[in-house]
């Protein structure tokens, strides 16, 4: 049974802490928390002890650490982590800076600990049956990769400004799906941005609105669109057309019931959020840690592919302002 | 190049004109309509000359016939036009009397002329196309039709009462596609009919909603829902289960464009009535006629299968007022 | 904190055990099963200890009793249970014997105690939100329903043998569904079957392949299609059509991708069997139990629903025996 | 009735051909082809007379001349028509040389002939509904267009080196289409592109596989991808996100029959190729081109618009040269 202290205890924290105490391999032991009483809350709920995040790592009874903390503490708790021989699952994104986060991975990959990034879309099981088959052949060689991602309302504009930009933090996801679809790096970025959606957005610096297209040097394209607002629901989409087909993972829709009436046909909406479609990626996230560490596999997305995913979004930034494609290579 | 005489002028006719004046191996030379205007105002625009129904059948010129005429005079003109040598299609139905489509059908037989009953719906490319999976064994042995048949909206009463009523009017075309996909008449017949949608329907001494099942002597079962009225359009499905799958043929909708808003997703409405439904299938009908006619095979649709029709309707009708299954064998 | 004691460990009884322990307010305190093993595995699993189903029935501690043994045993329980002052919530069916279902009802409603059948699809999200379209008006006056139920594969036909037949068995879930949306009892059943997936099944006395007739009072009309065999997947789907429109739901797929090659378009099957569509109905269903009970108010489901669905499968298996329409009202 | 000569009886003018003798309004007079007996096959069939295109245009008889002739005689021979007092309909492109093309707008333009550029996507009832939708408001205001057009197989290569390259001869079709929804010219075109599908296509100079992202003024973007082969099919598919919701067209499929099995759910392929899929819109086409004439209205996709969306075609293949954003406005 794997012991785990989860560092944040937030939205995303919460939802970590219910496939902890759920998985039939992992108890949750510990909680830590800038806000005490949010710790305190979820240790309660789940026979855990609220700790301060040191000495959950200090802990030798704790075999694993999920952190779940705002992303500027992101680097220093794995370091930390990983130096006091714990294993690791840490929440996207890495960093908000590219050089911090090859300096963490650096200093992690001289523990040896296992480290995983919660890319959690990567166990959607549409975008996971699609790459199975995918790998399988089924459509022949890939050729043009299409990943749609809008989310349902911007956040508020004082949080984009410290966000890192859409390109960290909103398409860093998208990033790491092409990677994930792919199988390898791009070698060029191109991106365009505006702020169409909200010009506030635009006047913290920022874009809502994102067209990225990467090339592969063996001639394949991937093209990502991002959209800070589609007011129908979370829109999360993938394409991949081959040589011999095409696959398509759709939404998952809140029912299957449609209405015809004398106005036309109309049918559920889009799953909302990334909560409501993702939950069943969380889980199989968290038994996708364990199951590695358990069976000492290596881990099934790693902190390399959190840095690889980070090198692209500070591609996308770059060439989004120049308006010139950006050499992968050169980050 | 076939030489066409068109009995009726009427809407229907009308669809049958431009079916015949556009295929390569058929030319529209003569109309009739008690209607002497509609009539002409067909023949002026396809080159034809306007006559009297008997003088288009005695017209050693003409080849064949095309009967669109009201119901009443089915039996009598396709008894005429063979007996004076006439290839015939003659719309559907038959008769509304189970005894006279009988008599027209022996008479008939004696000439040895081709007859093909109008049975629009056979020649639809889905229907065809899941005849077509099935008959090749595509999903096994078949073993439960479901074929869904919706208007848009109820006729006059005044055409209701001469309509011979839903089994005979409406349900016909249901009971041909039963006999079109399961290959045999069934055994038993048990029909459930009332008049929700209008009581004025029912005053009339019909119904407009119906439920029948058909029983087949091995085993397999088949069921028919009918209503006078389905407001968001004409709604024609089939299903059809068997030991190894099933297959559904859809409605044909208006567009291929969904909306998604806050309101929920949106499509397109099912094409409205039958001659926005069927108009490819009207035209595959002549077609099929042409094609038996010019290389000598047997019709697509015969007499038999409209009196085969006719005589569940028959037994439809009784079974909604006795509440009893009736054996077809007594028809 | 609701104290549950669960009667019955097998395939059903293991998922009541999930959703009684995860919910915020009930834990599980007492397993039985006349498998000892079974009942210690779960027991276990859950920190709960395992008992005889009589020790449960008088424990004190216990509020709530859930009945997931065999059917045999369903009314016997119940009636003890209630007499001992728990709340039930009891499998479908009640019983196989309608008189003995009636005794039992009589006996429990004289306890005063709270009841709940579980017919489990009437909280399917989707059936749900059919249901919630329909009685705020969406499509008018509903007129015509149409339940598709189709289990993947026959059960073995020693089962098929104490199961009580299809519409006992099988097609109850559809009779309550029928009640459930239609807000009231049928008064006619008219039922044809057949063994035609299996002889065997017929040699037992039983059929594999199902449609029965409802007919209402004010002259709707609903239509069930059971078959024991849809090699595709579990096939739940329901079809309302009204004054106003058609409402639809459809099957819950396996995942939302689709293919498309020189093949043409493939998507993902229906997801299997009741376990796989009905989990999350099965956790609203005990999240509604226990919130009945916390309210005060009245069970979602009743016994007296219970006995309504097993009077329409004895009008449908004398229905298919005799082939005449059958008075509800005679039960 | 408008006299028509048709210039050019290939593949694409025998289409034209059917619309010009179908249509209520226009009658084909004669037809020229570079191949005598062509001409001649397509004139006998709708009693027309095949004649020199030179004759065409100088017979005073002649009200209008659509012109389906290679891509190198259009310019010159809309020159010599609009001269000699014809309205025209040409096919697209207008020209491979934009500066031709220019030249030859401004000729015609001092003629002050009505002419009409063949963008037969503009009269697909489907993308003509999403536009509808979204001049209606339906999803506030428009924000990023996605245009996805894939061929179901590359031409020869032979065809390859005279096409003018992928970014005039097949994506010209989606620059109008993105004029047609967006209302207006990007500012700025980026191009990406490969010859993944066919090295023989690199090796001739030009891509298979492209993304185009386009600029707009106020912030909009769109994007654009093509790919010479969709083994599936034809894939036009175009999508419209907008503050309050999206628009989305999909393919129109070769029927709407769905077969379940083990195996999976299979459903028909999109239509094989345009003359499949727009076959209605072609004589959408031709109707709107008789309507405008005969209304005194302006035509309804203009020269100026040809030139357009050849800008943008010789933007694009810049940008995927130089690998930078190229500004339409220096074209």
């Amino acid at each position: 049974m794997l012991k785990v202290g989860l560092l944040g205890a937030g939205r995303i924290g919460q939802v970590h802490a219910v496939n902890i105490a759920a998985h039939a391999g992992s108890t949750l032991v510990a909680v830590s928390d800038v806000n005490a009483e949010a710790a305190q809350a979820v240790a309660v709920k789940y026979g855990a002890k609220a700790a301060a995040s040191e000495d959950i790592i200090a802990d030798p009874e704790i075999d694993a650490v999920l952190i779940a903390t705002s992303t500027d503490t992101h680097s220093e708790l794995m370091e930390k982590a990983t130096a006091a021989g714990k294993a690791v699952l840490c929440e996207k994104p890495v960093d908000l800076s590219l050089e911090r986060a090859k300096v963490c991975l650096a200093a992690v990959s001289k523990t040896g600990q296992p480290v995983m990034v919660g890319f959690n879309r990567r166990f959607d099981p549409n975008f996971g049956a699609l790459r199975a088959a995918a790998l399988a052949g089924e459509i022949g060689k890939p050729e043009l990769l299409s990943v749609t991602s809008f989310d349902p309302a911007p956040p508020p504009v004082s949080y984009i400004k410290v966000s890192g930009g859409l390109f960290r933090d909103m398409m860093i996801h998208d990033f790491d799906m092409a990677n994930f679809l792919m199988g390898e790096a791009p070698v060029a970025v191109r991106a365009v941005g505006s702020s169409i959606v909200d010009p506030e957005i635009g006047a913290a610096g920022d874009v809502d609105t994102a067209v990225v297209t990467l090339s592969y040097a063996d001639g394949r394209i991937a093209v990502i669109k991002n959209s800070r607002r589609a007011v129908y629901g979370y829109d999360q989409r993938v394409e991949l057309l081959g040589s011999e087909g095409l696959l398509n993972a759709a939404n998952m829709l809140e029912n299957t019931v449609s209405k015809s009436t004398v106005a036309g046909v109309s049918s559920a909406k889009p799953t909302y959020f990334f909560l409501e479609r993702y939950m069943p990626a969380y889980a199989a996230e968290w038994d996708a840690f364990v199951r590695a560490l358990v069976e000492g596999r290596p881990m099934p997305v790693t902190l390399e592919d959190g840095v690889a995913a980070l090198a692209m979004a500070e591609a996308a930034t770059r060439s989004a302002k120049t308006g010139e494609a950006v050499d992968l290579a050169q980050f």
